[in-house]
Order: structure tokens, then sequence, then C-alpha cells
């Protein structure tokens, strides 16, 4: 059937625009948009169901991890950010402040209303919760019976943003913060480098997106952190995306919050604290590492439908049609991929068939399966791969159904993981030797999704390279934890012996 | 073996005073605590698990309602509030307003922080989401193809409280708050009575606690609301909890955001819109229906651990104990209640068996079984039914767990049922004719656990029949479905002719 759709894709491609691509992708497949609230965005039910499932998988690997969900207050008293200056300078205290407490009637202006009951102290409302948190665990931790203390916050956080973009940079956005202390600082730092294990992990095997993994430099680590570990992804344009961190916070958290605890020796000792957490932010990552000009495309794990089925119910076996989509449907509900049942549906709507299928296309379904009045009476369903764009249908006999849609689930999975390694491979470079290379390689038309990437190379560290950096935009991404720093190395910035091995590269 | 833990309850009785009681109750059992900014509270991960399996329940029932989760802005602008009057009206405008975006240093008191960023227009910190989320439906719905629309939040909400209660009462709370708009009144009515339904077998099935349902008086109606429907329990000292509550809107939420759609004749209409919703005071509720004097009791459905282990390794059998309580764990975590593996564990912290006892009974676990060298030789375990209180252990063959456990289960959750069953058909008042007797009922010692109750009578609905309700605290807690108004009866509070029949109690 010729599609009478006229919307087939998003516009602009990739190639003509990524920015404004990835902004059409979020819109066009109903992900999330910015509304109502300079900054703020509404999480439209497709997006915050992939986010869903997610959460659901993130949050039982948290808990195997040995920590329990709980929840704290949204408002944080301004003496607490006060107390704690080194963390707060590095949020650049652009937080949303609550000063009053109502509304009243405003006399200069009758009919409007205006904020009363003036606080006596400003309340901030949680950019993160290491303040909070912290003095929980001071009431809560007594002796050394009571760690380690492991505790996870589903939760909203607000960090002002002067130049927002959707899913990327909101004023508000969702995540979960883990917050951990224990006795000894090994524990700790182990604590934190488990926790960056299980968000590569979770990025590579349910995001099928390969990510870095290393350590922040100093500048770049969390204020007050002693180590700030990330995973960073490459996204389609070549940029890098920090897609998750995890800290060891030494002792200055427990310090300034009075963590302690009673040894084994009868001695007062602080705790040593690490903190973890991964956001919506996800959902751009996700969005940027897999989908296409034609929209979005979702690895089967996060999928909200995995197959939907589009009845092309014409003449009178209309009736025969959808009662056969519907028993497609249900057949298929039996089924599993990754131990889970599929999740299926007939989409009965009364709408187009072309339409229904460009909806659930523009929408990342890895399988959409029509069934038309031939169909039916050939005993077969006509297949369409999201993985391999906008080709011809496949006829599928529909008794091999059982054994097909788990495995072709399981080759869209692989196929967009490889995709995204391929091109973290390709698009990193090994062999700039100097400067004048390394700015050549950044020096790129920033429209052009298809210039720059990674650049892995020797690093002194010297301060020096941070004003070459800023200038060209560049950041160093990490200290990739599987060093192959050759001795005698020269740093590519400034010709001076190199401490490190770097990866480098632009940055949401 | 005799315990050695002093802590064998909570101080003071229900008896002696029940809403210290509860707060006893809510601490020991690690619940919740008031914490940090007054009336915001934090929820401890004991506490936090409950809700966290009320929640996996309730938004199940809610998907299969046909709703979808999604995420709207937690600020909401102050233009959007002051557009809809009526609806403000009622929230008495006690609401966090956020003014500034910023934090800077105070010139006046150096070493201080100071709110900055002055915003052109404040922001409301979301008491609920109806403006938010009907002027996102403004934009997604455009004909009678985009109906019905359903979709469900679960978010945090603040509503500035003056004389907070932990769980009952708090300026920060958890919700869901579910919203739908529908083509037709019929449909929009169907779905808010629908929803109360799902309300009340959520609470008499998962919650064990029986509830009253039926549609709110007038002035108790949601601010903007047509009809406001709730389930109502009763507390183990006979006041009234509104454990939940749905609403028929009406088109006056839609007029204001302009929420409409062409019909299938091709004509505009405003769409009939529903809200729906429950929160953490349901934690509460949970607690005053169903704990005693010794602190927590929890039905199985909700309990995070429904059975624990507590070893006692002495001797030389000690780590055989340990063995075999990690053994007993698995084999245990085996079986299932509910057509869901049961939550198990076997607690081996280093701590004194008896606290360990006490600590879980404390927190309402159903059933903790202990397991000493002798239990061990012998092929039993003690076990203690929390249903029934500080009882002597009962001795249970090892061999016979297996079919044991999953119906002591059941017993417990009935044995709860039934209890809070039981109160509410005893303590409510079916026999009284008129304003002294009344009065007499709810004239009784605030102190008193045992005094009160709920009273169902005919009612003229008279406008002087509030003020006599307002002088005893006493509300219309609602007017019930299943109505049995006699003909003719006579009001109860004023004597003249009854319209209805309402049950009248006091409420948290």
């Amino acid at each position: 059937m010729a599609s009478k759709s006229k919307n087939k894709g998003v516009s602009p491609s990739r190639q003509e625009d990524f920015p404004a691509w990835f902004q059409a992708v979020v819109r066009e497949g109903e992900v999330a948009e910015l509304a109502h609230v300079r900054g703020s965005m509404v999480i439209r039910p497709w997006g915050y169901a992939i986010w869903e499932l997610m959460q659901a998988e993130l949050d039982r690997q948290i808990k195997r991890s040995g920590a329990s969900n709980a929840y704290f207050p949204l408002f944080i008293p301004l003496s607490y950010i006060e107390s704690e200056a080194e963390h707060v300078e590095g949020f650049a205290k652009e937080m949303a402040v609550v000063t009053h407490h109502r509304l009243e009637e405003d006399p200069e202006n009758p009919g409007h209303l205006r904020p009363g009951g003036k606080l006596a102290e400003p309340l901030i409302v949680r950019p993160t919760s290491e303040t909070i948190i912290g003095r929980s665990f001071a009431k809560w931790i007594n002796s050394y019976r009571d760690l380690p203390l492991m505790v996870n916050q589903w939760a909203n956080v607000v960090r002002w943003e002067m130049r927002p973009r959707v899913l990327l940079r909101t004023t508000e956005f969702l995540w979960q913060e883990g917050h951990t202390a224990f006795a000894t600082e090994s524990e700790a730092r182990a604590n934190a480098e488990q926790m960056l294990e299980v968000y590569r992990d979770f990025a590579e095997s349910f995001l099928a997106m390969p990510v870095l993994t290393g350590e922040k430099p100093e500048e770049e680590r969390f204020p007050g952190a002693v180590v700030t570990l990330s995973i960073e992804a490459m996204m389609q344009d070549g940029k890098a995306l920090q897609a998750g961190t995890s800290h060891y916070l030494g002792q200055s958290f427990a310090e300034a919050a009075e963590i302690n605890f009673l040894d084994r020796e009868g001695e007062r000792s602080l705790v040593h604290t690490a903190s973890w957490g991964v956001s919506t932010r996800l959902l751009g990552a996700l969005i940027m590492s897999h989908s296409d000009d034609i929209g979005l495309r979702l690895p089967p794990t996060v999928a909200p439908q995995q197959v939907v089925i589009v009845p092309i119910p014409r003449g009178e076996e209309g009736p025969a049609v959808l009662e056969a989509a519907e028993e497609l449907a249900r057949e298929i509900g039996g089924l599993s991929f990754e131990g889970i049942p599929i999740r299926v549906s007939a989409d009965l709507r009364d709408r187009e068939p072309p339409d229904k299928r460009w909806e659930w296309t523009r929408k990342g379904v890895p399988l959409v399966l029509e069934l038309g009045p031939r169909d039916l009476k050939e005993g077969v369903v006509a297949l369409r791969q999201r993985d391999i764009g906008d080709a011809k249908p496949e006829s599928l006999e529909r008794d091999k159904l059982g054994s097909a849609i788990p495995s072709l689930l399981a080759e869209i999975q692989a196929s967009y993981h490889d995709a995204a390694e391929d091109r973290l491979e390709a698009r990193t470079r090994l062999d700039v030797s100097g400067p004048d290379e390394f700015r050549e390689f950044f020096d790129t038309d920033p429209s052009d999704a298809s210039a720059g990437g990674f650049l892995r190379a020797p690093w002194s560290e010297a301060p020096e390279s941070a004003q070459l950096l800023d200038e060209m935009k560049v950041t160093v991404r990490c200290l990739p934890f599987d060093q192959k720093l050759a001795p005698d190395s020269r740093c590519v910035l400034t010709g001076k012996p190199a401490v490190t091995e770097a990866v480098f590269a632009k940055a949401y």
C-alpha cells in the first residue's frame, strides 16, 4: 500500500544541522518538550516510558549493590549551603530560591497575587542532596555496626540554566543520587568504582551505548570530591556526553556534616563517603547515539513497545484482519526477549494505516508488522525492522514468528551497539602528536556532524594546556582506566613530559 | 533465651496518648522523621520500601486503567495560578514561592549568601498540577481521535503546613496524580468512579484497610470540582482519615486551559476532565490502622521483609547455625505469597539476637524465625507471628515450612483486615437520632482512643448544621454510596427533612 503520509522523517537531517535534528527527533518522537517555565520540560508518556524502563533496570542493579531507596526533603536551608562553601562554589550558585510561603492579594494591582509570608531563612531547591543526606547520616550512624550505610534517592533536582536544551540541560531534571558511608577509605573507593562499573555495564548492555571509563582531571571533579569517575559516550556528531558519574568524597563531607562513628577500638572516627548518579540526560544520550533521519531508534531493551502490529482492514475482510491482529499481539506477548515478556500491541486506533506505521517508526519501535487481507490469506505478515531504515517490508510466515521475533530483537539490539562501537573506534584519533594537528582536528564547522571526535594522547596536566583547551572549547573528558602511556611520552599540547594519557573532546 | 533488650515496645501506649504513640511507632519503626526544614520529612529506607510496594501495585492498576505515566514541571508560573481563581482559593494560597534564581555574596554580611537574580515572574512550587497538565493537554488534543487522554504522574508536591505532623500533614509529600480528558461527561464521571474503585480495592486488599466510599458534600469538594469522591478509613482512635480522592471536574478546567477538540461532526467542544490521587499519607493510615503498643504491624503485602530469620549462633555450633539460617532463607525465598516470591532474609549482622528480634518486631515483620543450636538438632525453628503480639514462640518442624509459611502470611493478612473491619463496624453508630446524642458521641477526651468513631445518620445539608459541626470539630466524611435513607427521615442535627444519609466523624 502506498503511503499517503507526507511526513516520512524529521527535518533537518543529521548532516544538515545536528542540534536542530536532535530537537526535531525529540519533538516528533513525542519524547519531551520545553514548556511552561523557561528551562523546564515535560517528559511525555512515550519518553517517560523509556525512562521507566531505564529506572527499573538501574534500580535492580542499585539494590543488588546493597543500597536502599529513601527520600529526603526538596528544600535545603540556606545555612546548610553556606556551611559547605567549597561544595557550593562549584555549583555557580545558580539555584532556585524559595523566599515566601504564601500568595496574597496584591493591593497595588487588584485581581493579582504577590508573594507573602516572607521566610526567616530562604530555602534552596535541591541541586543535589549531599548536605541534607549527610546530616541525616550523622544522626543515624553511631557505631561501626551502622556501617556501611548506602542509600539511593530517585528525585527531581533544580540547577538554574541560562541556555536550556531539552533533555541535555534543563533547569529541572530527574535523576538518582546514591550516597554511601563507610568505615574505611578503601571501601568507599571500591563503592565508587563498583557503581561506575554498574553504569558502564548498563550503558553498554541496556542502552547499546559503549562508553569510555576513567577519572576526571582535577578541574572537572565534582566540587569537594577527591576522585570523580565518569562514563563518556560519543554522540553521532563526534561530541562527548558524560553519561554518569561516581565520586569518592574522602572525609570532607563527613567533616562538614559531622558524620562520625565509634570504631571497634572505641575511638570516634569520621566516615568516608561516596556518591554516584545518572539522570534523564541519558534519554538525550540514547537519542543522539542511535537515532536516524527518520526519527527515534530504540534498542529493544528500552523500547516501551518492542513490536507494534498495524492492521490494514480493507474490504469485507476488515473485521477478520482486526481480529487476527489482536490474536497476533496475544501470541507475540507470550514470547520473551531477555527473559521478559515481549512488549507488543495491536494498534486499533481510528487512523490511516500508513500514518500509524510512520508514527511507530518515528517513535523508534524496533519491529512494525503490517497485516492486510492478502497477508491473512497467505499466512504471512509484512515485517519492517527499524534498524534498517525505510526498506521494503519483508514477508514473514506467521507460523515462524515464534522463533523469528526474539532473535530479530536481539539482532537489532546488537546492530545498534555495534554501530555505536564502530563509530567510537573510527572517530577516536590516536595518532595526533602536536598542538597544530590537535587544533586542526577540533577546528571544525560546528554544524558538520561528520567532523571531529575523540582524541586520545599523552598529557602533561600543565596549567598552560588549560588555556589552549578553553580557546578551542575542548575539554579533557577523562584519564582512561586503560592507560597506554609509553615511557618518555610528550604532552600533545605543551610538549612537556606527559604524566598521563587523556581523552580530549568537545562535549555536551 | 531471655531477652536482654530493654526496649520491648513504644511509649506511650495507644490508650495513654494516641498521637504520641503514632509518633513513636513512626520513629522507632524507622519509617520517617520530620527533619532539616520545618514541615519537611525524610522517608527512611524501611518506610520508603513500604511506599515502593504500594507504588508498584498502584502503578499496575493505574496502567491497567489505560493511563500512562509522564512528568511535568515542578514550577508553575504565577500567571497560571491567577487564571484559575476558584481553584486557587481553595488552596488557601499556602504555597512555596520561588522569587530568585541565584545565591550571591551578601555585602552587608560577609561570608554569608543572599538571594540574587530576581525573577520577573515568581514561580510556585506545585501544590497539584491541574494548571500545568491542562495546558499541555490543550496542546496535545486536537480532535476526537486524541481522546481519551489519560496521564498519571508520580511526584512531590508542596503545600505549606503551619502545624506539620509526620506522614499526615507535611509541607512536602509524595503522591500520584492522575489527570484525564474525555469527549463526554459520562466517560469522565465513569473514570472518576473507576479510579475510586481502584483505590477502594487497593486499600482493602493490599493495605488490609476497609474503607467507606462516597461523595464529599459540597463544602468539602476539591476546589473547582463538580464531584469529589473519597475513600475514608477509620483509625484505631475512631477518627477518620481520607485515604484517596477522585474528582469529576466538569468543563471548568478545560475552559480555563482551553482544552477543546474537533468532534466527529467537525464542531469544537470542550473536553470533560477528571483527576485522582493518593499520597504518602497512606503510610500514616496503614500505621494507625494496624500497629500496636509494641510498634509497627505490616500486612504481608506491604512488608519489605515478610520473614526474617534470626540465628542464635552459640557455642561450637555457631557456624552451622549461621549456615542453616542462610539455607533456610534461600528455601523460603523459593516460596511464593500471592504469586510473588516471599521477601525473606537471614539477619547475620553483628548484634545480639534478642536486639535483632525486637528490631524486626518493632518494624512490623509478619514472621520472625529464630534458629539456635538446639532447634538445629531437633529440626525445628521457633516462630513468632507478629499479629499475636509478644506471645511465646511456636516450635515448627523445618520440613513443614513450605506449606506453613505462605498460609501463615495469608492468615496474618486476613487477621489485620478483619480486626480493622470489626473496628469499623463496632465503632460506627447508626442509632443516634438528635443533636444532644450527637454532641455526646463526639464530646470525648481527645487523648481517649477508645471513645468516638463514625456516626451515620440522616442529614438535611442545611447551612445551620455547618456551624454545629464546626463547634464540635466534626466533619461530614462522605455521603456513602450505599444510601439507606428511610422515607421522611429527619436531619440528626437540625430536625429538618433529611435529603441524604451522611457519615460524620472527627478526622485527620
